[in-house]
């Protein structure tokens, strides 16, 4: 089955945006086996909109549009649809309820333009939203050609295509299935990954494999295609096994999952709290820790201290270890990680200091990372050098963190290579 | 005049990658002027690659494609491109020294397949890489549309099109640039904003509006036209002013800076320091105000407090406000950012508590948000609820937090509605 996907909205001509979800929502289509033979994106024009309607629909079996469904007046997907389909628009008085109440329920009355969200092309069907005000459009062609409309912010949009348009289109589209499953490693280089990797894939055509690097961890996607998803996942299951044993304790998760969402299931089972003591991240692994929903559940906190009086005065680290070895060491490290156990009553801390850049930082070059761990009877710190800008060096860091405390919870004996540099720093 | 950009590679509909190239382009035509009516996105095939040549060239005053002119066998956009104008393929003995030369000078010898890539459609002229190893092509119909073809590798792409085609468009379009400025706006929605600016843009063309809403803001950009980027200009101010004057104190940029920067530019200017207290972002606001090089000159740190014993042991949060209106309060709010102001040393104090959801907590609904400052003499707080997931309600909170920094620092005496709700939560 073939499918069409089209970006609505002037932004994307104007190169102000780039068009991202039609990277995902192609991503989705071939895990369930559907064809994407083209997008196209247009502005926010009914004419020309109308236009890459009709192109598409002459050619697809299914159309996904996003964008344009909003409330203002360039807002105009609803009526460039309904041109390309030759009907009208219908108000629905089950949008116009929702609307009101939705805005009822945030304690504020509805502007007049927000009713425009409650049209629907005649004879189609909508998708009421859980996230923010646009309703999705599904409509149909004389001809059974599908065309949905979802909305362009990326939350909603994903909303609206993983809840009824997949679900939808997987039915459509019958026994073809697109199966990935994504390793992620950490502490090794990608280089050194598709080497150790190398002949298990230099002749395989199905699962394939493809290799993505970033800051602090590789991706490795196994991708196979069969009749059905157990089928294909029957291909991938062996490979997928052997690339984990050959990669040991570095494979993080065999089923694509965040590195602090493997580290939050690890506290969960063993019943313990985490807290964070930070520098040159700025609270950043605090903010990874907590992100998960039950999270309250094992985070405690964490005390970002940007300057030497705070780590001093918030989390105890000694004068002699800031006019000693100084605040970017695994001295420090140590000590504010103690500090952060014992001001959080936690189980476990984990510190970072370092120096994120643009400049050097009390003699330490950009990119110097200091990381900790301490536990009950516990204390790990090590150090190593990052590159790349600011950003990434933070990036670098949290993953340091994040990697100490996974390789803690496991109890994994392997040695580490944190990161591109084994130099001991401090020693 | 009209262009049209296609991206040509089974990768982009696999949704392997995301089309940047695109994007890029597109945002390079629109500073010298040119309107960009549609993106096409096609994969590796001879005929759908002439189809969406066709299409373009029907349309557009010049076509950029990008992609498919290695030397493999999925690389076919020259048979298409040449299918489309309906010519033949004709091999260039330039090209092919220039190939052999290459491969010389990198000491090896030249596979056969590379020797495709000497060949242009009959009539067209070719771009000599520097980087690598695709040449570009350069055509026309008889009607006079240019068509360019350029390597889909992004810094191969740029050379081209900056070096070659950027500068042959400017000449064909004359004299003429597209400029963009946008002013971001926090304390009022989306739908609101259009309202109080609908009579400005109902009748304008030049300068058009775009509205764009993520959680806690709102963009206005202003899009104008003209003869030279001066003049265009010109056109923009007096709007971009009117603009400005109209949402007053909830403009924090017309520069397009982000919510942080504004506040760092403040907190410079004014040589005060800043600590955060907070629950429900779990640090999110301090990495926000130590994103920027430089931020240590200001950002002190911060406490992310997750937990009531925490609150109380680290920031000193009474337990009668704890017992009395909660964790989840104004009071809780003030206290937390007198306690932070007081750990860190700090000028100025932000704190933040709240339900990021899924789940209520305290009695109090999802989305429910508290956020106090403090400052010599300064005390205020306020709540509100606000819409959307976790994401959406962290996102919230952060803008919530550096919104109320930025109208101290401003010295702003305006009422402000910090978000959806105005209802006193606590009150």
């Amino acid at each position: 089955m073939r499918a069409e996907i089209v970006g609505v909205g002037t932004e994307i001509l104007l190169g102000q945006i780039c068009n991202n979800n039609a990277q995902w929502i192609s991503e989705r289509l071939a895990e369930i086996g559907w064809d994407v033979l083209f997008h196209q994106a247009v502005g926010d024009n009914v004419q020309r909109i109308a236009d890459a309607f009709r192109l598409a629909l002459s050619r697809a079996d299914a159309v996904i549009a996003t964008g344009g469904l909003g409330p203002t007046q360039d807002d105009i997907t609803r009526e460039g649809l309904a041109a390309a389909l030759g009907v009208g628009l219908v108000r629905q008085p089950a949008i116009e309820r929702f609307l009101r109440e939705k805005f009822a329920s945030m304690g504020r009355s509805m502007p007049g333009s927000n009713l425009q969200q409650a049209d629907v092309p005649e004879g189609g069907r909508h998708i009421l939203p859980q996230r923010g005000t646009a309703p999705g459009l599904i409509c149909q062609t004389p001809e059974g050609t599908r065309v949905y409309v979802v909305p362009g912010v990326p939350s909603e949009m994903r909303e609206m295509v993983g809840g009824t348009i997949l679900p939808e289109l997987a039915e459509l589209g019958g026994p073809s299935a697109l199966v990935s499953r994504v390793l992620r490693v950490t502490g090794v280089a990608e280089a050194k990954v598709a080497e150790i990797l190398d002949d298990l894939f230099r002749a395989s055509t199905n699962p394939t494999v493809a290799y993505l690097a970033s800051s602090g961890e590789v991706k490795v996607r196994l991708t196979a295609k069969a009749s059905s998803g157990g089928e294909a996942d029957d291909l991938i299951r062996p490979v997928a096994e052997e690339v984990a044993r050959r990669l040991g304790a570095h494979v993080f998760t065999t089923n694509d999952e965040e590195l602090e969402a493997v580290v939050g299931r690890w506290l969960k089972a063993r019943r313990l709290s985490v807290a964070t003591a930070e520098s040159l991240t700025g609270g950043s692994l605090g903010v990874r820790l907590s992100r998960a929903p039950g999270s309250s559940a094992y985070f405690k906190g964490s005390a970002v201290c940007y300057t030497a009086d705070a780590k001093q005065a918030v989390l105890g680290v000694s004068k002699e270890t800031i006019e000693g070895p100084g605040v970017v060491s695994e001295e420090c490290a140590r000590e504010m990680a103690s500090g952060a156990r014992r001001i959080f009553g936690a189980d476990l801390a984990v510190a970072l200091t370092g120096v994120a850049g643009p400049d050097e930082h009390d003699g330490k070059p950009v990119g110097t990372i200091c990381v900790a761990l301490r536990g009950e009877g516990a204390e790990e710190s090590r150090s190593f050098r990052a590159p790349g800008d600011r950003e990434m060096v933070r990036r670098w860091a949290e993953q340091a963190g994040l990697d100490l405390l996974r390789r803690h919870l496991e109890g994994s004996a392997e040695p580490v290579e944190l990161g591109p540099a084994t130099e001991n720093l401090t020693a």
